[in-house]
Order: C-alpha cells, then structure tokens, then sequence
C-alpha cells in the first residue's frame, strides 16, 4: 500500500521538468550483488568485494539572527544518530535517536515537491553550485543575488578542539570569497574527520527563515561528483547533497525541525540508499513516503519529545525493509546475507559445523605466525601474561596447600609453561589458553584423600591415573567421541560451572575460617594467656645468660634469674624454652587475615565493575578492569607488608626443584605402593575422563561460536589428542593436570578482537573477527617459564589474598550463568521483573519449576560430594545429561527451547518454522524477531580462571 | 495547520447522515473552570471542585481463529501505558510507552472515515449495542445475523488472579446469552479493579479479520450512558466507548495494529477529551489529525519498532498541548493552573512566600491533633522514633567521647525528648524533628577543647554561651533577621553542608585509628610481649596463695613459687601483681574494631540500596531500607555478643544520673570559672549563633519548600524563638543542644505523605500532601524519653559500630549535594558525562571552574579548621556568602542560575524572560522547559542525621 501524504494529490500533474535523470543509476544491475543499503556498520559485503555506498555525514546549518545579523550556524550533525549543539554550554550534546514531529516532516515533503530537486547535478564547486540553485523563476534577480550572497556566506561551526570558551570558526563572520577555498585547517584536525572512514560523503541542510523572500524556497541536489564545498561542512568531506530550505517567517521553529527532518532522512539508510538512485522527483518522494510508512509513532500524551533517547545497543535489522523497498522503487532483490548472518539466523544454538569434521589445521600454520604482526598482540600478551601467571600462583598455592605439598607453585609455574607452550603450538584452536583449572583441582583434592585414606604413595598413584586418562582420553578421540558433546545443553553446562563454583566459594571461605583455628582468637577468659622464657634450670650457667642478654630491651626486670618474657623465636635463640599457654598463638593474625581476604575480594570486585562505570577514560577502565586480581593480589600484598605481620605467606621452594622434598623432576612409576595400585588407578582415571572430556569440549564449543567468526576452524579431536599426551607428561614429572579454560581463553580472543576502528558518534564498534594466530599464546607460556625466577618474590604474598581471589572467582563465574539470573527471578515479584526474552515465551511458574529442579540436581551433587564417595561426583555430573533428557516429559520443546537448547533428537521434533508458528494466533510471534537474531553474549563461565 | 490524511479528500462531502449530534456538550461554557485534559494524574482540579472527566479503561479484543474456532480474545490493555498479553508466557508484560506504525493510524482513520459513527448512542445493554452496530446496508441479513452472534460470543480474558497455567475466563467458549450477564465474579475480583479510581469508565475495541466480510467495516460508538456491557471488558466498569474494525484477511497484522492504533488514540488524554465531545465525524477525524500533528517519530533506521519504551518518570505536561488543540476544536479557553503548578512556573529556586509572613498558626491547632487520625500515623511514629533513638545513641555516645562525659547518652536521650516534644507543641512547623545535630556537635567538640585549653569548668561556662545564644536568637527574631536567609543559596547551603560532612568522615576514620593506639597491634618483633603474674615476694605467704590457686585451670607448673601465668583480672583478683610488656595489650581488639567499623559501614551502605533493587516486594524493601542503620547497629552488636571479645563500648551511667559523675541536673553559674568568664562567653556565642541561625533557617527553607504542598504555612521566627527558649533550657541542664535536622525531618515528612492509591499500571503514585499535624512527632519524642530505662541494654553496643554509623552518615550526605556530583564531572570524560541540565546550558569549562572555586573554599575552612582559631569557623561559613556575592563578577546570572540559584539582587538583574530568551537565535530555547518545571527533589542534606 502506497501512502500518500497531504498536500501531495496536485503533485504528480505538476512535476518539475527541472529534474535533471539519472545517469549513474542502475550501473549495478545484477540483483545478486546489489549494495545493501544495510548503513555503515556492515562490513562483510566490504570483504565480499562488493561495492558499497559511502558513509554520509550530515550537517544541518540554520540561519540565525534574521535581520540584523543574519549568519549561518552549524546546530546540529548526523551519521547515524543525532548530535545537537548546546549553544549555550557550548558542547555537542551526547548522540541520541533523532525524534521528528510529523507536522514537519509532511511540510519538508510539501516544500521538495513544490521546490527545485536537481539530481546529478554537476556543478563543481559552491559558486556553481550556489548559480544553480538559486535559478528559479519566482526570484528577481536582485533577491537572487543577495540570496547567492548569502549562500556564499561561511558558516559557523563549533570547534571542538580549542579551549575554554565556545570557539567558533571566527569571530567576526565574514563573506568568504566566490572561489573554493582550500580546506581550513580546522576542518580537516576535527576529531570526527579521523573517526569517518575514508571515501565517506557530506550532505548539507541548509534551512531557516529568510524576511525578504514571499514564498518558501526548497532545493535538493544531488552532485553527480562530490566535491568539497569550501567550509561549508564542518569537516572537509565532499558533498554529495546539500539541501535548502528557506522561506519567509513561519510560527515556531518550523524550518529548523524541517531542516531537522531533511537531515534524518539523509541519515536514514534506506532513504539514503533510494536517494541515490532515484531519478526524478517522484522517486523521492516515493522514497520520503517509504520511510514515513516505517517510522514509529509514540503517543503525544505518554511521550515527552523534547526526552532524548540514547542510542540503542544495536541497531535494528535493515534487511527486513529490503524487499517490499526495493521491490517498491527499483525491482532490485534482496542482497544476499553474508555467511556469517546465515549463520544467525540459522537459531543462536546451533551447533558448530565444525563438530562434524576435524578442522584441517596445516594451511594455515604459517599464518598462524604472520597474522601475530600487530601491535595489538603485544598488549594482548601483556593482559594474559598477567592473567596466566596470576592464575598459576593462586592454583598452584591452591594445590600445593590441598596436597600437602605434592603439588606447589613451581611445579604449577613449569607445568603451565611447558604444557600451554605445547599445546600452542600443536593444538587445533591455539588460542585456547590451558590452566589447571577448577574441576580438575577439585578432583585432584579428592583424589589426593582417597589416596590417603589408603595410605597410598601419592605421586606414583597419580601417575597410572594420568597413564590411564591419557589412554581413554586417546580411545575417545579415536572413536571421535566428541560429537557427544552436542548432548551437552546448558543445563549440563551450568550445572557443571555452578557445582564448581560453589566449591570454589565454599573452599575459600572453608580455608579462611581454618585460619582461625591456626590462629586463634583470644577472647578475655581464654586460658591462651602468657607466655614466659625459661632457661634450663636453677643454678644452671645463670652468668652466662645474663653476659648475653641484650641490654638495649627494655625488658623488664622480673626479679627472676632464670625466667624473662623474651619472645618465643629469641627465647630458643637464648637457649631458653618457652613456657606457657600463650606462646604457640599468634594474636591479631585471624582478623587480619580476614581483613585481607575481605579486601582482596571486595578490590577485586569492585575494580571488575569500573568498566561500565562513567569515571576515567575507557583505556584506564579497561586496563583496572582486566587487572582487577593483580591489582587486588599487589593491594592485599602492600597491606600485609605494610604491617609486616607474621600472616601465613605463599610456600615457594627457595630453588628449583620440586616442592616436595625428596623427590626428583621424574616420579617414580611404583613408589610404596604395591604393583595393582596401577590397574586400580584405571577407576578414577575414568572418572578424571569424563570429567576432562567434558572440560574440555565445553570449552572448545563455547569457543568456537559462532559469534567469534573463526576462519581457521576448529579443531575438537586434536585438542582432545594433545590433552591426552600432556596428561601423559605432566603426570610423568609431578606437574598439575590441564585442559582448556573458558574464560581466559575468551579473555585472549577478546583482547584479539578486531573492529572497525572508524565508527560514528553514538554507534558501537563493530566486531570484524579475531587475529587468529599461535604467537599471542606461545609468547605468553614462554614468558610464564621465565617467572619461575619470581619465584622469591612470590614468598610475599599472603595466602588470605589468594583466599579472597579464589572466592572472587567463584562468585564471578557464578554471577554470569543465566541459571544465577533465574534463581534471582525466585526472589523478584513479577513487577520487577526485567524484561527477559524467556519470560515473555515461558510461563513465570514453569520457569520457576526449571529453576528449581536445576537447584535441587546441584543439591543432590552437593550431598554426594560431601560423602564419602566424593570422588564419584564426574560421574553424577554426566548424570545431569540423564536429568536433562527425562525433562522433556515435563516441558515442551517450545519451553525448553526458552529455558535450554534443543537436543539432536528434539530438533527433529519440532517441525520446520515450529517455533515460530507456536502461537500464530496471537498475530504477534514475530514481534521479537529482531532480539533473538542478536548474537548472544558467551554466557558460560565453565571454568572459573 | 491543519492536517490531511490520504483517503481524506473525498471523505468530508460523503459525510455520514448517521452521525448523532451530542446533547452534552458544551454543558460547561465557562472558560475558567473547563476540565483539564490533563489525564488521571490531575488531583488538584478534584480538590478545587472542578467535575473532571472520569479515568478510561481500554481493552483490545482480538478475534481469533478463523475460520473454524473464532473466539474473541483479549490481547492487550491500556489505562496510561500498554500492556500486552504474551500469550506463551501467559502473564501481563511490563508497563512501556506504546507505538504505533504510521500506515495503522491511516489506515484506521479512512476506516473510521467510511464506517459507522454513533456519538451518544443510547444503547442500555450489549444486545442494543449489537444491534445499533450492525445496521449497516452493506450487509446481507444472513450476514448481520452470524455477526451479532459473533459479537455477543464472550471474550477471553487472561485471568491474573488463578494459578499455574496461563487461565482464561472459560476453557470453552461459549455463547453468551443476549441479555446482560451479571458481572461475573472474575471481573469483580480482578487485581486490576482496585487500582481503577470509583467511577472509572471502560472503552474497547474489536478488531480482527473476519473471512466472510466482502469490505472492512468500521465503527465508533460513544454511549450516551455508561453501561456494563457483560464480560466485554476484563473489569467490570461501565462502557462508555465502543470500536469494531472487521474485514476481510489482510496481509500482515493489519486489524492488530489499527486496533492497537484505535486504544492508543482513546488512551490519549486529548483525544479523549475533544472524541468526549464531539459531535460529528468530523470532530472526531480533526481529533485523530490533532494527535497525529503532536505525534513524535522515530526514523525506522535508528529504532527498533519492537523495542519497549518503559514509561517515562514523569508524563509529559499536557498544558503546552492545551491552547492550539482547544481553540481548534471547540474555542474553549485553557483552563487555569493549579495554584501549586503556577509556583512551579515562577522558577525552581524561587523563595518561598512564607519566608515574608510569620505563619499564623493558632486556627490550625486543634486540627493538628484530629489530623492524626490515620492507620500511617502510627507506621510514621515508629519508623521515627527508631531513627531518633539511633540519633540519640550514636550522637549521644560521640558528645560523650568528645567532651570527657559532660555530656552522655543519657543527656542525649533526656534532651532530645524534653526539647523534641517541647518543640512538637510550640512550633510553626511541628513536623521539624530536633537533634543535636552534625554542625552543633562539631561547635561543642571544639567549644569543649577550648575551654580544656584554658581550664574551665566547661558546663558553667557552656551555660553562658547558651544564655548569650539564646539572647542573640531572640534578637534575630525581633528584628525578622530570617529574611536574610533568602542569601544562603545552594553555594553556601552546600559548602555548609560539605563541610560538615567532611568532618564527620574525618572525625569517624580518626575515631576508630584511634582505637588502634588504645589496642596496639602486636607485630612479630614486638616488645610487647609476655606476662607474668607474680606474688608479693620471694618468702612471702606462699603456702596460702597455694591453696588457694584454683585446681581446675590447666596452668603449666612453671617451678616457680612466686608467680604464675595468670590472665591480669584474675591475678589482681588472687593478690598478685601482673608484670611484663605484654600485660596492658588486649590482643586482637584493634582488627575486630576495623572489622565492626566496616562492617556496619559497608551493611548501612548497602540496605540503603535495597530500596531502588529488583527483590523482595516493596514493603521489604522500604523497610530494609528505611531501617538501615537500626540493623546495621544490630548486626554490629550481634557479631560483637558472638565473638564476646573486651571492645570498647558505649559508656552509660548505671542509674537516671548526669554522665558527668558529682554534677545534679542543674548546672551552676559560675562554677570554678571567674565571673567575667559570663561575659567574655557572648563571643563564642555569637559565633555559635550564627551556626544555629544558619542551620535552622536553612533547614527550614528546604522543609518548607512548595514541593511538600504544606497547607499550614510555616513559622520562621516562631520556629527560631522556640530554638533560643529550648537553648537556655538544655544549657541550664546540661543536655545537648537542639537544632532541626533536615534529614530526618525530611524523613518524617516523607512516612507522613499522602499519595494517589488508585493508580494506573505504570504511572507512578501522585502526590498530593503531607498529614501535617502536631501528634506524630509528640509521641516520638514520649517514646524516646521512656527509651531512657533502656539504658542498661545500650551499653553492649561497642563504640566501633556507632563509628562506622557516623561514616555513613558522612559519606550519605556527601553523597546526595549537587557539589558532589559537579566533583564527580571533574573526572568524567565529557563523553560519559550524564546528561544534566546544567551540562546543557553551561560550557563544562566553567562549571569545572565553579567547582573548583568551591573546592577551594572548603579546602580553605578546613586548613582554618585545623589551626587553633578552629572555633570561628562558623563566621568562615557565613564569608561563603560573601564568596558567592564576588561570584556574580565571575560568571554570568545565566550561569549562575544553572550553577546555583539567583541572589534576591540578581533576580531584577535578568530582565523578564531573561533566562528563557537567552539563546533565542539557536531556536531551541524552550526544548529543555518540560524538565525545568518538574519539581526538584530536595537536594540538600545540612545536616547529617
């Protein structure tokens, strides 16, 4: 349906023949490969080879001070969202979605269709430009002059770039002379020139009142070739349209909202995309009728105008407008979807095609090294240096304090170092970052009590356990076991990471409060009171004592010849003993300790929050952000040494050798423990399996979404392969155990991003892809290795603050999952409740049902991993797959789809568009279309490090 | 201009014979009191008498199904803002802002234009209705037939009230009887209902695709009388319109939308008044076009049509809608601002006119007792009298730290409830709560150390300066000295204000680092260490304390005779003497302390917060809220009564007795002090003066600002004369003195507002006063004076919990002035910044320039502060006037206005609509006038209690 607008009916007849066609039109006829006039943000049909329209700015120049002192002044600027100058402040306002009142939308429309519309005009400077506008018949030819005077007048703009008072281009406004000046030097060291790509094009809207003209005065020209306009834009682009909309006095604002209205349009992508391609009037305004039909109307009454909006967090899709747009003005067909939209739209939860094939990894491999050329990669190396080294001493320092010792902060420093380093430069997906990360640590803790309630020889037990998981691990890859993984749907994913998560809390707290016990508190009636030095006896070599007793203490004298109250550590020193309840405690260490943990966790927190916060440039919030645990580790560390109390500190051999003592780098294969200890070790190594496998292909899936556009495929059953042969040696020299972690792995992609750099005031960069390379990750590992030399200094930091991380960790990892959100809607009455796209599909009591059966799985985990057979807890965790499946007699595939994923076989059993037909009754199911097309965030946390 | 609409041309000679001229209108000629079309939320038109239009329900029924199981359904809802059915989920989505596609409104008015309109149709039941409606030529009799039954077949509703699954109304449809039902029980019961004001009136609109129908047919009814017509709409109110859009099937969601589109414009408060009285076609589509002409649009590139707008803080003013859409219409002049809103008009910061007239206050005493007659009341006087209790502990227990026991908790217990009640039955403004407050305490710490300074005896001379003070007050008040608050702007207000806190902040960390003197941490290397519990001598009665050493303590056998390691207590208890460095340290206090002080600090903080989160029904959250330092000062004693660690606590006499031992309640004249001690005391008391003048009038100005809507006037110089007699007295006992304190009389206003109950989803409660009246406040203050035999319970709250108390209070108050958050812009980047208005109109140089002049000052009061001439800091406060008035050389009375508010002086300065003309070449002065006239929350927090 066509619409038309008032004022319009009498237009058609009375069509200016002024309209100069098209030439350039249709030079692109193949319906194939048709630009999308999709704005500036998409970049793939950049990398298709296909051309596409320049990125227009658009500047709107009022005309101020009618009579006196008439000047032209720059009000307000558009790429993609609206910028107004506040001429008072002196300051462009922040970017906001334009809102237009229709009133002047329909007189813009009145004044084009009754005005001068010139396409293709070829004009080559403003001079031409300014004699072709201002022919038309209704003017005498001295309003035209003066008119051309004025049009040759230079504009006002803002200058964003000087000091302390609003600065305009000059002081005094002065008539710039007939000829094309060059570029001032203003125009081309404004901030917006280096933030528009090159080639992008400038429209001009010139608009405002005029005493001297009867009747309005609308022009809009297209130039064939754009060229720069003098200054009459406020950064040197060339123009490409410019647009005059003057008349005679007019109540309110109304040529500036005309002006505004013109500059929108400009804006718009579609109308941009029509503009460009209409040749005559009537394909303008069929195209200024197109965009009114898709505006979005608020009601006067519940929508304050003058309200502005910020821009939204992504852009709305342009490809619905495409067909019945383009069907509509030039019979073009829809440009095709890039791949990676296709991709999209295929459902958010598809799995990976890669999980079919094994990625075929040789050619790319030196590229893998030449792509690491950017100085990106080196902050990139920086950030997860840190990370990396941050996370071998809070693990190592972990397992060192859960083994006793059997595993320290050397061996988690060399084993990091040596199997990352390995597995970068074998593995399929080199960015994986490897870490002995938390399930694996919490297997090992139950793996060593088992071993100790058997009073079995650690390491070499340890060792036919990883001989064995190698071994399973290498049948599953031959087996190409890792299509299972697809059985794995959230559920199971967040199962899994709120289990570990919840270990990971329950175990820093669990150790804190262990402190206490180390260091007990003193209360008033405690019996822990005093403490006294006694020496061997009386009438011992009570002379000697006193000759070496230091004389600067001022000790005092207790009347005693053979007892002092000479601190425990100097007392031995002495030759004498200790006596007394109070000598073996420690006062204050307890609180302090908690002290530090408390702030360690509280600093780390609140640092990961800066972020988002409005404070510091976004370089200095990121960088507090992405070091929120060294900056907390370094805080907790300056508070301890600031004190200087005796707080348990970090354990770290004073050389290199393991932190067991009396062991070598190779572990013996047998030990103490009798020979069918290493056939038993086949049990738990299957459950390590398991576990491992579900690790690590978690990891692997989530890192390969889609949303990361990975060119260099994936590679499932190598990286499997390559943790089997690195179980193999780290168990061989004592080293912790590794498989891929989640969240340091995306940390390195993320810190690898590429985006567009140019992007327009209000937009958000857009994401290009990864720099996919070996080099980032090796280089990382390598200089890990070297930190085994920090070793003495890492003797300084406090084991709370360590404590306190852990804990920050688990509650991060915690707070991502979307399960945590659903057990926070538990707490929220329905009002409150954010508009969450699962609630809107799923009723509120089956969503609450889901979160309670998903709360009572972990309940029952817990219980299991409390008992004695803990260490069966892998195998309860592939349990949660069985949960899973036997749900679907409970929900509907449509709520599960909501609340989880779709499992293989469920797919199959909701027919084509089944989703989406669900409640065709309701004539709104696709209202919500657009939100689930957006990429989803990656929302697993799996591993905590 | 008015506007037209495609398929308008031919509509006005095809004019429909069928419309029914209105009897009604016009039934309320006289301009002056014509309704307001000002929505619901329009309270003061009801209080002035002026009959208003009642509240519209709108509901959408969809007609589903076709072709074989049609059913009306209802999809969405409108009352101001819309809400939608989502079917899947079966629940009400959110309250949003509706939008509108441009062509449904189009397309709705041509088939309005077309179809069938009956203004005051007389129709008594849904079967009349029916009927009227279908008396259309272009249906065969067959057709009218199945479409009157069609139309009688009872909707769908979604039922909010039942359980699990989504329930509606009946699970199979049935016919309705064509006599009107009674309403059925659901209707009566629906949760809707109770917020719906009495007299509430319901329109709906049916719209759906109907196969059999060969055009579409429109039609719009206005019932002449309001009728419940059936189960029609969701609630059972009368139907006062009524809107059928049927047709044949349409591509899309066509009659979704044009329905949507019909209850939108009926929610429209203008529509509705000027469709209220139309009287032709032709009032209605100038209707329609007048709503569309005031539309806002959003370009369909930049928005989303799908996202949801939640409602806005507050709807837009109506009034700037009134005049043009008036006259057009029907001529009617526009009504009368309410008197609270033309306040509004003269200017956010203009003086209150109270501040001229002393209020008389006797004709509203007796209604100061009867006005307290309601269930809030009482919520009120406990939610207060908590809060004044914690006042009276927390600042009672820092004057006790602060002045060596000259004053104490119970002074402050006693004085608060003698003066507060004294104050509640004498004063013009009897909702002031009085507290010693913040600047008060600060004066008396200094007061104190001064006369330490030069050895008097502090309560006789204290007395002095309060008989000087109290001299001094009746003077101001004499010589109607308030007026001159009018100079005291938010410059002074808050440097007051900032100040205060500061010390609070300052007093509170130094308190508490204090302690860590008292309670030295014990360090490794510490001498501090040992103790030993040793007997008169060698020789002595040894064999006595043998016997008597108690046998069940595990003590070591030291082998000494003559002493043992007894804790101090008990050793002094058994004869002994204690001996050693380590005797006098109670271990592990210091870090305990730290731990309550932040504990209680971070607690406060974070309850405050409670209030604006998502959990727990609002109830909860209030009361978290409301009662943050109550349970933060529980918790901190918890946690102290569980450890049972000697922390310092709060230090109150065992009987009713002054703190200060050997003093009675009345303190003598003279004392130890020389007599011309009497006279020279009139110097700090002027000072102090100046302080209570300052504190007073400025907390009074805020108490009274137009916002509160009080009815009862104030009484400045009543209020200080009450001060000055409340002075001598406190100063003759003893007791602390009193000052009104914002805060918590801005809370207790605040539990005394009155509010619209019945109100809309979405819209947020009205306000329409405050229950002013004597008794609340009275039975506060008795409350607290019996708080006084709880005496024995205050003294396990340990002195670290009230610290932390007094930070957050520091930090509360800091934290809620406009310097603070001007502070915070200093290290914003200008892109980040919030959109302020003061950003807006001011270039962001000079407002840093503002603030840094501001930072200045208080930096320069704090060095006075901190050198011995401290006690004149309150003459410092009152040089910030002068500050302010050398201001007016620097910036501009624009800036100025924006920065701070106008002095009397400047006010003439800026010539009439100065300010709104200021930039009236940028053509967009009045965009930002609907925010300017919101009214201002109180920014200001003078005192901090």
């Amino acid at each position: 349906m066509e619409m038309k607008l008032p004022g319009q009916e009498g237009f058609e007849a009375s069509s200016a023949p002024r309209n100069i066609p098209s030439g350039e039109l249709d030079s692109n006829p193949d319906p194939g490969t048709g630009p999308s006039p999709d704005g500036p943000s998409d970049t793939d049909s950049k990398e298709l080879g296909v051309p596409k329209d320049p990125l227009l700015f658009i500047q709107l120049n009022e005309l101020l001070g009618w009579p006196q002192a008439l000047e032209w002044r720059e009000t307000g600027r558009w790429v993609l969202f609206e910028e107004k100058l506040e001429v008072a402040a002196g300051r462009w306002s922040a970017p906001h979605v334009p809102t237009l009142a229709l009133p002047s939308l329909q007189k813009l429309r009145s004044l084009l269709a009754e005005g001068l519309v010139l396409l293709d005009c070829p004009a080559q400077s403003l001079l031409e430009l300014v004699e072709q506008v201002t022919r038309v018949e209704s003017l005498s030819p001295e309003l035209r002059g003066q008119l051309q005077a004025l049009l040759l007048q230079r504009p006002q703009h803002y200058n964003q770039t000087t000091g302390t008072r609003p600065c305009w281009g000059s002081t005094h406004p002065r008539k710039a002379s007939n000829n094309e000046e060059a570029p001032m030097r203003e125009q081309c060291q404004n901030p917006l020139r280096q933030k528009l790509p090159p080639g992008a094009e400038a429209g001009t809207v010139l608009a405002g009142e005029l005493g001297f003209l009867a009747q309005p005065l609308g022009a809009f020209v297209r130039l064939r070739d754009p060229v720069v306009l003098g200054s009459l834009t406020e950064v040197s682009l060339p123009s490409r349209f410019f647009c005059l909309l003057l008349g005679p006095r007019m109540l309110g604002k109304g040529y500036h909202e005309m002006g505004r209205a013109a500059a929108v349009l400009l804006s718009d992508p579609q109308f941009q995309w029509s503009v460009r391609r209409a040749s005559n009037l009537h394909d303008l305004l069929s195209a200024l009728d197109a965009f009114l039909e898709e505006v979005t109307v608020l009601p006067p009454g519940r929508w304050d105008p003058t309200a502005r909006i910020p821009p939204p967090k992504c852009l709305p899709s342009q490809h619905k407008r495409l067909p019945s747009q383009q069907r509509e003005i030039r019979g073009h067909a829809v440009p095709r979807l890039t791949s990676a939209e296709d991709r999209h739209r295929h459902g958010p939860h598809a799995p990976s095609p890669e999980l079919q094939r094994t990625g075929r990894k040789v050619p790319w491999y030196p590229s893998d090294f030449f792509d690491a050329l950017h100085l990106q990669c080196f902050s990139a190396v920086l950030y997860i240096y840190l990370a990396t080294v941050t996370n071998a001493i809070t693990f190592g320092g972990l397992l060192g304090d859960a083994t006793d010792g059997a595993q320290g902060v050397l061996e988690s420093f060399l084993g990091t170092a040596v199997a990352g380093a390995a597995f970068c430069l074998m593995a399929g997906q080199p960015l994986t970052i490897l870490s002995s990360t938390g399930p694996v640590l919490v297997f090992e803790r139950l793996l060593f009590s088992f071993s100790r309630d058997y009073s079995l020889d650690y390491l070499p037990f340890r060792l036919w356990v990883g001989i064995w998981v190698a071994t399973f691990c290498l049948v599953l890859v031959a087996t190409e076991a890792s299509v299972l993984v697809r059985y794995f749907t959230r559920f199971t994913e967040e199962g899994f990471c709120a289990l570990i998560s919840l270990i990971f809390i329950y175990d820093a707290v669990g150790k804190m409060l262990n402190l206490t016990h180390t260091y007990p508190i003193q209360k008033p009636g405690s019996s822990a009171y005093g403490c006294l030095c006694q020496y061997p006896g009386p009438g011992g070599n009570e002379s000697q004592w006193i000759r070496t007793r230091p004389k600067d203490r001022d000790d005092i004298d207790l009347g005693l010849i053979n007892a002092s109250l000479l601190p425990p550590p100097e007392c031995t020193r002495q030759g004498g003993h200790p006596r007394g309840p109070g000598c073996h405690t420690v006062p204050d260490i307890a609180f302090f300790s908690l002290l530090l943990f408390l702030t360690s966790f509280f600093f780390a927190m609140a640092l990961k929050c800066v972020k988002t916060s409005r404070f510091f440039p976004s370089v200095v919030r990121k960088g507090l952000s992405d070091f929120s645990s060294v900056l907390a580790i370094l805080l907790g560390c300056g508070l301890d040494a600031f004190l200087g109390l005796a707080t348990p500190k970090l354990m770290v051999p004073r050389e290199f050798k393991p932190t067991l003592s009396g062991r070598g780098w190779l572990v013996s294969p047998f030990g103490a423990n009798p020979w069918w200890w290493s056939v038993a070790a086949a049990l738990p190594a299957l459950l390590l399996s398991i576990l491992i496998f579900m690790d690590q292909q978690i990891t692997a899936v989530i890192l390969n979404r889609v949303e990361y556009r990975l060119q260099k495929g994936a590679g499932f059953h190598l990286d499997l392969f390559c943790v089997a042969v690195l179980m193999l040696l780290t168990s061989a020299l004592g080293l912790p155990w590794y498989v891929s972690a989640t969240v340091i792995s995306l940390a390195h992609m993320d810190s690898l991003r590429r985006e567009s750099r140019a992007c327009a005031p209000g937009e958000r960069p857009n994401f290009l892809g990864i720099r996919e390379q070996r080099l980032t990750g090796l280089v990382v590992f390598i200089l890990t290795g070297a930190s085994i030399f920090l070793a003495p200094v890492l003797k300084f930091i406090p084991m709370p603050v360590l404590y306190g991380i852990f804990l920050y960790m688990g509650v991060a990892a915690l707070s991502s999952i979307q399960f945590t959100k659903r057990v926070k809607l538990l707490l929220m009455p329905a009002k409150h409740q954010p508009d969450l796209l699962l609630l809107r599909h799923v009723p509120l009591t089956r969503v609450h049902l889901f979160t309670a059966i998903q709360l009572a799985c972990l309940g029952l985990l817990w219980i299991i991993k409390s008992t004695p057979a803990a260490i069966v807890f892998p195998l309860m965790l592939l349990g949660l797959v069985g949960v899973r499946k036997a749900l679907e007699r409970v929900f509907s595939p449509q709520e599960l789809f909501w609340l989880d994923e779709l499992m293989p076989e469920e797919e199959r059993s909701i027919p084509e568009k089944g989703l989406e037909s669900e409640h065709s009754f309701s004539g709104s199911d696709s209202e919500d279309s657009e939100l689930m097309y957006q990429p989803k965030a990656p929302e697993i946390n799996i591993s905590v490090n």
